[in-house]
């Protein structure tokens, strides 16, 4: 082709990239709107609505059109647009190897699946869930198997999450967790230090949600572009336009709501930080999973957890809670670590990992056929036992407690992991390059961390892959060290250990 | 084509109907996002996403296969099917009529005007203004030469609204409340009766929302189906599942609040009554304007502004309002007339209309071509005298008041006048059924009368043509002759005029 072949396929090109963009956004939008403020009834208008667009999506994802436009495309461009091919391609090679009745069967699957696990974790009994998991799991392989069946199915799942780091990058990274945190959570198990809990008590959810409101404004959330809900489980979505925050609040632990705002504000600012200028493209669009799950991390971890946060924020909670306390106990509170948790979303920065590496394990033997759907619960209960010390006493507090795989999500969890290691290695580069943060954070000047996330992460989209990003922000590959550094420094010092 | 022919092609075509109307469904619901929950600075994505789903909308609705499958329908099939095609045809061959670039412009010009009408009238200044609406007028013109060059444009127009009423009955409508609404304003005017007005000093927006809540569970509306927000032009959208409600409020008037609460639930109320099992096909989607503004006005006037209804509601009212009142107090305050206002969404039921009017003269004669735009605000002012008695000092309180026309609505209005006409018809048909509805009301006894709307009107859909189904709920045309009769009646009783 010419180059003004070239141009003008590219722009026709563009043109059909950025229309399933934007109905993408719209997609999330009724997801949105679904979770947080759709009365129950709506429930099947909605699916009626939702499966809809997901139609015409899949059909523009899979056009033949698009397939011949990548093709003349591919070699043919370079820089920024050959980016937006690499993506795009990939998208559609994964959408279009994928038989349309086995997307139906995947997505009506999961949607009856939920009901039945909800009732199954109600009841605290996996065998009513049993058949459905079964079913769940056939099909993911069959899933694999249709986009690559010369391929590991697991690794393929998991590209669907993190598609840049290859498996055995994850695994080894979980492995050295396996390996090097049960000591660690070991010797703070045996310290005698009992660490502060100033927020005995309950508290009023306004009260809550004053406090959360102020974190977001401490932060730098911008309103405008945004807004704060509550939801069953917290989560944010949106564009860099407009990035939505929901929580939650329970009575008891105002640190949740806190936490869990201040790890959502970290995926919105993600969001907002994509060029609006790119809006439409994979340029504007977020990475993958892992970078997310690192900017949720960074802030929640490594800001909201910090004593630098809590001598700015301290007077903030006695404020809105009515309560009189100390920075050095908030941040204890904030820190407590948990051996005997069986709960993965109430769990500690340090077991929290050995949760992850339990299902990753599962997960991957379920879909690589090693590991029967009947024997999900004694190993699962096996593992917390070995991991952790503690061992479930029903399924409700096993194997039942998270709604991944029955929403068919296999290899999802690992990004969890992998984005808490970035979190601290990205964490170390910013003060590489800003100098030691915590007199920032205790000012309450958030702008240079903040800022130097967007130049070195948001603001490039999908335009480098995962590896890429790491590299050129981090300057070294996605590591554990600096995590595991920050892990033995922060809760040696906190619970005394010898180090 | 044979009977299993015609039955696949049927299966097919119901298919891509129902396709059409989920996804008008999911633009509808991001339609009440924008005005409801979404920060303004989402703005420009919202823009993009809309586009991109009402271009698919489109492309599905002029789509050559459907083109195809309505003519093989078409005489061959009958009852509710015949109706589905006759609804979806009039929709394709509209949108087909229409050059795409034409929609486009439209879109663009109205999305551009708003903001210049909007400063335009925080200036008062029409002069600003009158380019652009020229334009637009231009654009409307040029559409609906487009839909059919042959016949009156201002007829094609309201078609958009009101399909099936021949503009001839609008308009003889529309003439009828010229001639004799005056004299019955007129006497209201000479009459010495002042109304009661109890609820004069201000109130808390929680305390006015408790209070419109309450009205909202009195009259049974769903919330399982529905939810209540502000906005700052109240209305109403949604499906069978889910018809969401919104209202605003103003410190000194909560009667406005609460008057324009029934008003949305009587929008709201018509649309949950459509049937479930119809939902994406004309069955399950109301009529048009006029159906649905029956039922908003039914509710608001027939019901919300009626003796009964305040001898059940004026204890609720002082309980939420922390005010001591009676009955005959709140009904004169709801049912007081304005001649002096000038401003059509104050307005009173009985000035409303000449409002109209004036806005139906106005907008035909500009889309006929027998009005220059540069002439709105002389003759605005002018009908107004002449009308009401009243004369706008500036273009905000005249002819740059409403919307409607900088978004490109021309043939809207006389829907609002209509719906009145039909919710006093409809409501006598109702009291012949069911017999005279002033206890069930004082009573909180709503089910008979929402059942049946629901059985007569709702159910329907568009199933019957809009002269068909007021026909069968009636037993006649639509006429204005209920209207007029209840107007004087109440008002002649309200102010004590000679009959």
């Amino acid at each position: 082709m010419s180059s003004q072949q070239v141009d003008n396929t590219y722009e026709r090109f563009l043109d059909h990239v950025k229309q399933y963009h934007y109905l993408s956004g719209a997609s999330m939008m009724l997801g949105w709107d679904q979770r947080v403020t759709m009365p129950e009834g709506g429930t099947p208008a909605r699916a009626k609505q939702a499966s809809a667009l997901s139609a015409v999506q899949h059909d523009m994802l899979t056009d033949d059109d698009l397939a011949a436009m990548l093709d003349d495309l591919e070699g043919a461009v370079e820089g920024e647009r050959a980016a937006i091919v690499r993506e795009t391609r990939r998208s559609h090679e994964r959408a279009a190897r994928v038989p349309d009745d086995l997307v139906e069967r995947l997505t009506e699957a999961s949607a009856n699946a939920h009901p039945v696990w909800k009732q199954a974790k109600a009841d605290a009994d996996f065998g009513q869930f049993e058949e459905t998991l079964r079913e769940i799991v056939d099909l993911r392989r069959e899933y694999a198997e249709a986009i690559d069946p010369d391929r590991d199915p697991y690794a393929v799942l998991v590209e669907e999450y993190e598609p840049y780091i290859p498996l055995s990058d994850i695994e080894a990274t979980l492995e050295r967790l396996r390996e090097e945190l049960p000591p660690l959570i070991d010797d703070i198990g045996d310290s005698d230090v009992e660490l502060a809990n100033p927020l005995a008590g309950t508290y009023d959810q306004d009260d809550q949600e004053s406090l959360v409101r102020e974190a977001l404004d401490t932060l730098g959330y911008d309103w405008d572009r945004g807004r704060l809900d509550t939801a069953a489980h917290p989560f944010s979505v949106g564009t860099q336009f407009d990035a939505r925050v929901t929580t939650r609040f329970s009575p008891d632990d105002p640190l949740d709501a806190l936490g869990s705002t201040i790890h959502e504000f970290g995926h919105a600012s993600y969001t907002l930080g994509l060029p609006d200028s790119e809006y439409g493209t994979p340029l504007g669009s977020d990475r993958d999973m892992t970078i997310h799950e690192s900017q949720s991390r960074l802030w929640e971890n490594h800001v909201g957890r910090s004593l630098p946060f809590w001598r700015l924020f301290t007077p903030v909670v006695e404020d809105h809670l009515g309560v009189e306390t100390e920075p050095r106990a908030l941040y204890e509170a904030a820190n407590r670590v948990y051996d005997d948790n069986l709960i993965r979303v109430e769990a500690d920065e340090l077991t929290y990992h050995l949760h992850i590496v339990l299902r990753w394990e599962i997960e991957r033997d379920l879909i690589r056929g090693d590991l029967a759907v009947s024997e999900v619960p004694a190993v699962w209960n096996d593992r917390m036992e070995e991991y952790l010390g503690v061992r479930p006493e029903n399924d409700a507090e096993g194997c039942l407690q998270d709604t991944h795989w029955a929403g068919a999500s296999f290899g999802y969890f690992p990004t969890y992991s992998l984005g808490s290691m970035l979190a601290a290695q990205l964490f170390a580069a910013a003060e590489r390059d800003l100098g030691p943060l915590d007199d920032d954070i205790e000012n309450g000047a958030f702008d240079p961390l903040s800022e130097w996330l967007t130049e070195n992460v948001h603001q490039h989209g999908c335009r480098y892959t995962t590896p890429e990003l790491v590299e050129s922000a981090t300057g070294e590959r996605l590591t554990a060290d600096y995590f595991l550094d920050y892990a033995r420094e922060k809760y040696g010092q906190l619970y005394d250990l010898e180090n």
